[in-house]
């Protein structure tokens, strides 16, 4: 969908997707931290919440593979016309979606059954991000170079996010690789909306799509938005630290692992 | 062996492998659910399994390099003729075939020997996925634009199948590790049939190898079949789980670990 | 900064940071090996050292950034002026300061607050090695033979250190992978002077950027600051060595761990 | 040394080291997995070992540094000379064996000092490797097709060792990975024979280089190479195997773990 519409709205749901992760991590993480050493099971709610999200993910993808297929100029359905492909584009958004609805359906296969290992979700996902990337990393040839650049940019938060989540599979728990790969869906919604405005200007002149000094800011411009994704991250991590550290001093506890955590954290 | 039959073979022995390793390895997985934690030994049925797999693919090794050597057009074991080479491309399957052989021999060994880590099979299988990649890569250079790409996507399949099978080497009893190795096996499968379709159309006009549309829609089905593969394998996942946590609750069960399994999958 | 000394100062930078890390993971390190194995905690001087290490890298980088910004020549602060992008280079260095400031947050965060993990400190300083290397790998395009090449030399030390402190997020504690981060920083520290001396000469005749044979000996260059900034880290290991065994000579200890450890070495 | 001679030496050593290697290691694995649980250390007869191989790696690295700057038509630890550099090729080969004389240094450091990890010797061995196949990629631009992929195959046996004997840093008495490494060796040594043979053909004609055929040939070679010391590694792995299960028959053991042992391996 090349306008600025089409770029924003997967980079809001990219963003919004990536602060929900953010979010949940950042509990779960201190959750975790609270407990006594040998309790380490999530309360049910954790569960009800990727039942939750799991069915989000199939439902925004089946809409989206839908919206795609049945716009005014889409395919509606209908591969091979006559001698030639119809609306490859449309058919390739289709396929990204379906992989995100296969990411939802065994994050809830994973959360319901108990012999399914929870990784399974992490690895449908980074599966996700992967085939994403892969499709666009065929699109973008014979562009100019400006738009194949700022699209190649994007590719470093795509393959970025998942490496990330894939090495979750085998690394359980650590709360940094986590919000790593939050931050890398963050940083993809956020530069979806940068491609928007760089492309399909909203006010103002074109970007000169061959200037080699567009090229030199955009490529410095997602360093910025890598910046303030990983600052937006980090003092969330710490807000949500600060009420769980000063309910901790307000609860009397029992286990010796929370009273040496209070003593630590009071002498700071 | 520049036929669709030529193409067919290979892609149905890939098939067949990756759907053995996937029953294989979804049987153990659970068997290793229902023990008690000391108990990790496999039943002995797997070890005369695994006697089978490691002899068939020495024997189909063997049959796969007489008839690349004495086929009527083959090179019947002459490498150097006059002045140049006779028939590298033979050569060059019965190399690959040679490392299938040699991977049998290895997990025979593995399975025979206690001394012998079991590893070893592992990674003599990554070795020779990497080896097929390796004579591949060299071998598409030079082709139609179409031709190119499609054998280049098979090598996806290919060395992302040899990266996960040379993991398993060092992390052991992944079951979504292991899965993912199958997946690969059955995606390449796949993919060896549909490049025998695309190359060598049983019916119908032929492809045109230098159209870009073509190559668009040949990348997207790169991911649809990675699609299948995937949900097979998850489907065939979870519908073995299922008779076996029916066979769990039939079952009277005296360790602590059985009972708390049940207990958590009857209240769901 | 186009001069000898634009190379010397982020060269002295590096070189002092390099020393730095290799003094404290080397004393850390015999720490840790000198405790009875129970206690991991390191005394508060070492707290007490990042911060001052955390505030340093935020102070330094606040000076460049400003030096960058409002020298004589630079953009003071404006990004766009006109038709054309203001002194995008300063606007470049500027940017990798400010993630060597953020990574000084992250440590004094990690630091201080018990709740965020100390990996988080590793990983902003890893990342702000990569966005060096990512915008300095877009830098170089376009230059003359071996300016290219030896700036291109560089990126192996800086993504060679952001890949091994990347590791120390997951592998704790390891002092070889430790040595080997603050190795790639001296690295990094002693070529931006060897790119100063050859892009700048202070004496002598300028060098031939185009000739092959220079490209040849400064690739060999390269391997002689690796191997000098190997053999300073090996050595400094082993001098701090022979000091705390022969203080641990001298001291009685009770702990069981401690006399295996003396017994040992005193039989060599 | 561009001559057969020049081939050989190397390859004779790579050769040698690798065989040694493998005995080292499968003697050291059978040791392990004879001991009770609780004791892993090593006799002293393999420290004895280790120092004379960190000796010889020390001695060699500084004979062949000799012979290449005062042979003949060396540089005679002359570099620059007027307006050119003196001999770069033979300064680079100095440069790799001063690699392999540090990782000798650093052997013997790690054996001697408890405090020095052991993982310090297979971090310099790694990057003795690492900087062998750096020097030799930018050696071979610019050469004649057969010529330039010859020695790029080398590569796959450089760097496929550096990486292996990397990861031992991380994962250690892991003997899969152990003899992977020395498998390395052994195909660096045997191909370092077969570009002798290849380009410096000590009868019959001289190969066309910019034929086809002969780089296809040459590529398949490689794998047959692979192939032999695979093999060779796997059968020698299995017969000192079956010599320790003979000698653990005969020996009146009293630990559970060697008697289970003793039962499986019986049971065989």
């Amino acid at each position: 969908m090349a306008n600025f519409g089409g770029h924003a709205i997967p980079g809001s749901f990219f963003l919004l997707y990536g602060f929900w992760l953010t979010v949940k991590r950042i509990l779960q993480h201190y959750w975790r931290s609270n407990q006594p050493k040998g309790r380490q099971t999530l309360p049910p709610i954790f569960k009800r919440l990727d039942y939750i999200e799991g069915g989000l993910q199939v439902f925004a993808a089946f809409v989206g593979i839908m919206v795609e297929q049945f716009v005014v100029d889409g395919p509606h359905a209908q591969l091979y016309d006559k001698d030639s492909w119809v609306k490859l584009m449309n058919w390739q958004h289709s396929t990204m979606y379906l992989f995100f609805g296969i990411s939802g359906i065994a994050l809830i296969l994973s959360t319901k059954f108990l012999l399914v290992p929870s990784g399974v979700g992490r690895l449908a996902l980074s599966l996700a991000l992967f085939v994403e990337g892969f499709l666009f990393y065929y699109h973008v040839h014979s562009r100019p170079l400006l738009d194949a650049h700022i699209h190649s940019l994007l590719l470093v938060a795509v393959f970025g996010g998942s490496a990330s989540i894939m090495l979750e599979v085998f690394i359980r728990d650590n709360i940094i690789l986590e919000l790593f790969g939050a931050c890398m869906f963050i940083l993809q919604g956020s530069w979806f909306y940068q491609i928007g405005f760089v492309l399909y200007p909203l006010s103002g002149p074109d970007w000169n799509l061959t200037d080699h000094g567009n090229v030199m800011f955009v490529t410095m411009c997602f360093c910025w938005h890598l910046a303030v994704a990983l600052l937006l991250v980090l003092f969330n991590f710490r807000s949500k630290g600060r009420d769980v550290e000063i309910g901790m001093r307000n609860t009397s506890s029992n286990s010796n692992s929370q009273k040496a955590l209070l003593e630590e954290s009071d002498e700071e």
